[in-house]
């Protein structure tokens, strides 16, 4: 005898071997489920699925969720049938806290709304003998009726009298039968003995909202000073405050302020030998004082850390500290947990190294060790020394040369105690791997935008980077320059060019940042290359703020322009329009509600004035062919009236390299 | 104490929780691997993977698979590294055998390869301090001389020799530790204490040639006679196969063969009372002479059947049987398992019907009944009983009204057995569920080609059947008829719409079909109806073959351009032609070794000639700029000098509706 189907094999996509029910391309998913996918919380994100059976019988579908950990209880809410033809269900999910919802989908069949629909065709069709089809329709409630409880119970037998008494009136039956209030408690009232549901669960996460949109300036405590001999202070840093919030920034993220080494540390212009007095690279974290969880005495305490906390916080801002995972050769960590370096046989701790370049005073810290998980205790430690003085941001240093699980493990470990926090991630290294990084939980990435000039370059790489699936994990923060990136083209200097990579940094994408001295246009790089001259990072730099030709009130009206589009809070919104000059780049943006419409005309070329026609999508607005609209420049204030095909001339030498025009219906 | 990470998470896709190992997009596969991808035998199929991971190591990848079960063994084969920049590997897998390959891919750290790299650019920046880094390496080869066994760990012996000798000339000691044969001798004599697997393991199925590539043609053997008075029979039927082979057919698909039952019995065109010697609807399965392993005694006996397969195979052609999950009244099943049909309250078992139709020569089964199991086994022995009869294609009637678990241990346990059977489902419902089906095991699928008319109906079609994720599983199977489907399109008759509906099944998918009549022309139907007047699913057909303006010959040709040309045994490799009229629809195919061109130009309007200029991408063909080539009508032997403009026209009123140009290069 042949083996019997003891248990047949499993529908797809489901939990129950035996189910009719087909679950499947449930969206949003990553990677089919592996990684959650990211949202805000505010946000009501559409989940859709799949779902179908053989043969006529009906099919009902349910969203089923679990809030973030602490606020417990399995949700269900129905899903709508939104295209029969495509079997596509639908329901939102409105995040309403914080941290990572937990959801699928069940189905199962609705043996009485099948038995209604065909009932109501026979009777459409005049059939003569219905009266059996009623028999198997109240043989069917009374089943219901048998396995009710409660309330249902009693309406459910309270139908049943109603069914009975209209058995010979097949139309008054049907007409009871196929009720809105009897569909909606017989499906309540029966069982479900084929529900299934699909696996693996899924997950979103709800980030806080800065995890999406925010405006980043960097800056070095330490430069934060009148006088290049003396370090700048939290203090003197705090009262700077104001003027970056009044430039419209709202995380100020502070290049490393621990306690910098002094074996080996570095010279100005990255000097393999420091002068007296050389403050050394923030990054050769570690020396006297402490490690990762003290401070830089020459920036103050601790204390005066927790005051400028409080100042940004005052001012509705982030303060967002780097996580360099690396020891100076003085950090108190060499000495207490030599088993965490990496030993060369001669029993000397390395040095890093990417031959041929070589880090002499920064050790790199060994993951493979014997005691890695001591190792990734202390870390996620100092994570939770800095939380609890209320810092919520961390920008990590190069992530991607350490293993992904343990930042997998440290960002859902944290997040899990404290789901207001979030991770940017600065890998400038190869896709995938930037790519697993927004997967396994970094909330923002740096990106190659510093280096995507000409329209082909912008237009492919926005392309690539606002794709559905990618843009499921992945969140760029356009930085236009950092301590280590001074792009050629700012290294000419010209204004227009500092503002108009600024306009493409904060509207293509909802993150962006600069690094300081960008208001400055600050522009000395050493020959041939993209590094400062007298770079930041090796000694402190004293600046003029208010110096003549300072972009401060230029960046203030951008920074205004994100504050007053929501279109401009978010990144796949974001459609490219056709202008024939590619030295112009133009792109729409609008938000959800289709109220805020923002088009975005940059003049990629700094040295010259371009001209095109532009032509906008009217259907897209709304619009009939041939109708007029009314935009207004947020850089500016001038208006035009607008329609299907527009001039436009930018001429950054006697004006404004860029249009931010908002869209003002008729 | 905080808990302590035990267990770290895994990494993207790893079945290792510490590995730093990332293997993540392998393709191909199916809904992330839930079901099995589609090849034939004889195909080598690319797999690729990305892999990667954190920091400087060089990563190792390798295919690993496991044949069809009773061919044991696990194979592994290196992967390539076929793009660095997205740690893109590749490596080929070939089917040399029937049935179902399993594969998954490793990845592992080589820490030998990483060691040879640092050191080599070490010595190229002419580092003055190698020796250390050389005692690094020869630790390293230490270590897996240690962990060696045989005659690896005899050559890890000689090569620490050589090393060792070498230590003082890090020139020489660079390359004897970097050459191909050291790399490969250390990549194998090493343990891999960091590799992962990808995980789920993924599956392919080779099937055999036809279910890629085949024409099928259907037939009634009951019309295979001179005298519509007595049923034909297979040992008439037989004889006709030599004309159906000439016309290039490998597939004869048989209607039911099965005893009819009487009761209920339909007579012609449908109606509800058949007269005497109505032979009544193949589909009603069962009477008094057996079930659905029985014959009908009208069409001769089982060891007629098995001649008729025996001089099939003689012809090199494949008998198709249909496989309808269904019984008449008098099925020897209604009385023996009377608990497998569904039941009304009154006790009576319930006719098929989709209201307000009604089969009542049909009781469908029910397979939610107890005895599910039993029902399901007897299924499966139906189709063991034909495969032992040489039966090796199974077309299946509206599988999509039966639980898509039962078609999936169905066809997995039969394929087990007998990996060259293969089942086309016909089921024109919702592409969700044509999907489903195609997914859990079904070589080809039934589409709506048959209803897909204009340029733009064709082109949208062909795009989404050929994309590759769809067509990972779905292998569409084009009928330009069916004895349910007679298209508006066939019913003016004229021979100009027969040809080129034959012409575009014929070349757009490498499985077509047609129903006998087609050749003929046969196109009267029911008023408003796409139904046959007449039709044959109720009454027997004779016909002459060689009616005047028959398409024998012209479907003949048509077969012999697909036997002729390798681009035509493919299906995504479809490519759509610019062609400045909407009435010409014009497409190229080429094979993988891209030596077999051809080119495809239907006028798509039976009525009236069109003309029009047709664009060659040159470059496709790998030609340049205003070169030219030959071009060779397999329909008529015409020749022509094509570049990248060519003047078509196509008379269908006085020539062919079609051209099917094999390209010659000159």
């Amino acid at each position: 005898m042949n083996s019997a189907p003891r248990k047949g094999p499993s529908g797809v996509g489901s939990s129950n071997a035996h189910t009719p029910l087909v679950i499947t391309r449930v969206t949003p998913a990553v990677l089919g489920g592996r990684h959650p996918a990211k949202a805000v919380v505010g946000d009501t994100v559409t989940i859709e699925a799949t779902v179908f059976r053989h043969g006529h019988e009906r099919v009902r579908a349910a969203l089923l969720w679990q809030p973030p950990s602490g606020h417990a209880g399995l949700h269900e809410r129905p899903m709508t049938l939104v295209n029969p033809g495509l079997d596509l269900w639908r329901a939102e999910l409105p995040l309403d806290l914080l941290g990572k919802y937990e959801y699928t989908i069940a189905a199962w069949t609705d043996h009485y709304a099948s038995w209604v629909a065909e009932l109501s065709k026979r009777i459409d069709a005049a059939q003569p003998d219905v009266a059996t089809e009623i028999d198997v329709g109240l043989a069917l409630v009374e089943r219901v009726f048998a396995g009710a409880h409660g309330i249902a119970k009693r309406d459910v037998h309270a139908l049943l009298q109603r069914l009975h008494d209209a058995a010979s009136d097949p139309g008054n039956l049907l007409r009871i039968a196929s009720s809105e209030r009897t569909l909606s408690l017989m499906a309540n009232a029966a069982s479900r003995p084929d529900e299934v549901r699909y696996e693996p669960a899924l997950a979103i996460w709800a980030d806080p909202p800065r995890a999406r949109c925010s405006a980043w300036y960097e800056l070095f405590i330490r430069s934060e000073t009148l006088d290049v001999a003396r370090s700048g202070t939290f203090q003197q840093a705090a009262s700077r405050l104001p003027d970056i919030r009044r430039m419209g920034f709202d995380v100020v993220y502070l290049a490393p302020i621990h306690p910098i080494g002094l074996t080996n540390r570095k010279g100005r212009n990255n000097s393999l030998r420091a002068e007296p007095g050389d403050p050394g690279s923030p990054w050769a974290i570690g020396g006297k004082a402490g490690g990762h969880t003290a401070v830089e005495p020459a920036l103050g305490t601790l204390a005066d850390f927790d005051d400028f906390v409080a100042s940004a916080r005052a001012l509705d801002m982030d303060v967002a500290l780097d996580f360099a995972v690396q020891c100076s050769p003085d950090h108190p960590w060499v000495t207490e947990h030599p088993e965490w370096f990496h030993h060369r046989p001669d029993g000397t701790i390395r040095y890093a190294e990417n031959p041929p370049k070589k880090y002499q005073d920064i050790y790199p810290l060994n993951f493979e060790c014997d005691d890695w998980m001591g190792l990734w205790e202390a870390l996620r430690d100092i994570i939770r020394f800095w939380m609890a003085r209320g810092v919520r941001i961390f920008r990590v240093d190069n992530p991607h040369t350490k293993p992904l699980p343990f930042w997998a493990w440290l960002i859902e470990t944290v997040r899990a105690e404290n789901p207001d926090v979030f991770f940017l991630a600065e890998a400038f290294t190869r896709p995938p791997m930037m790519e697993a990084l927004a997967q396994i939980g970094f909330s923002q990435s740096y990106t190659y935008f510093t280096w995507r000039n000409t329209k082909a370059e912008l237009t492919a790489y926005l392309t690539e980077l606002t794709q559905p699936e990618a843009a499921l994990t992945f969140r760029p923060n356009f930085f236009a320059n950092t301590p280590d990136i001074l792009p050629p083209i700012l290294q000419s200097g010209s204004r227009a060019a500092f503002k108009l990579r600024l306009v493409l940094a904060a509207t293509l994408s909802p993150a962006y940042g600069i690094y300081s001295g960008f208001e400055l246009c600050e522009h000395a790089a050493i020959d041939g290359r993209e590094e400062y001259l007298d770079s930041e990072k090796y000694e402190i730099k004293v600046r003029d703020w208010s110096a003549p030709g300072n972009l401060a009130g230029f960046i203030a009206r951008v920074n205004q322009a994100r504050a007053d589009n929501p279109a401009l809070h978010q990144f796949t919104n974001l459609h490219f329009l056709d202008v024939d000059n590619d030295q112009l780049i133009a792109y729409a943006k609008w938000d959800v509600s289709r109220v805020n419409w923002v088009i975005i005309v940059v003049n990629l070329d700094p040295t010259a004035a371009h001209e095109a026609t532009l032509r906008i999508p009217l259907d897209r607005l709304g619009l009939a062919d041939g109708e007029s609209f009314i935009v207004s420049d947020a850089l500016n204030g001038a208006q035009y009236v607008w329609g299907n095909r527009n001039y436009v001339k930018l001429d950054p030498l006697n004006g404004e390299p860029a249009h931010i025009l908002r869209v003002t219906r008729h």
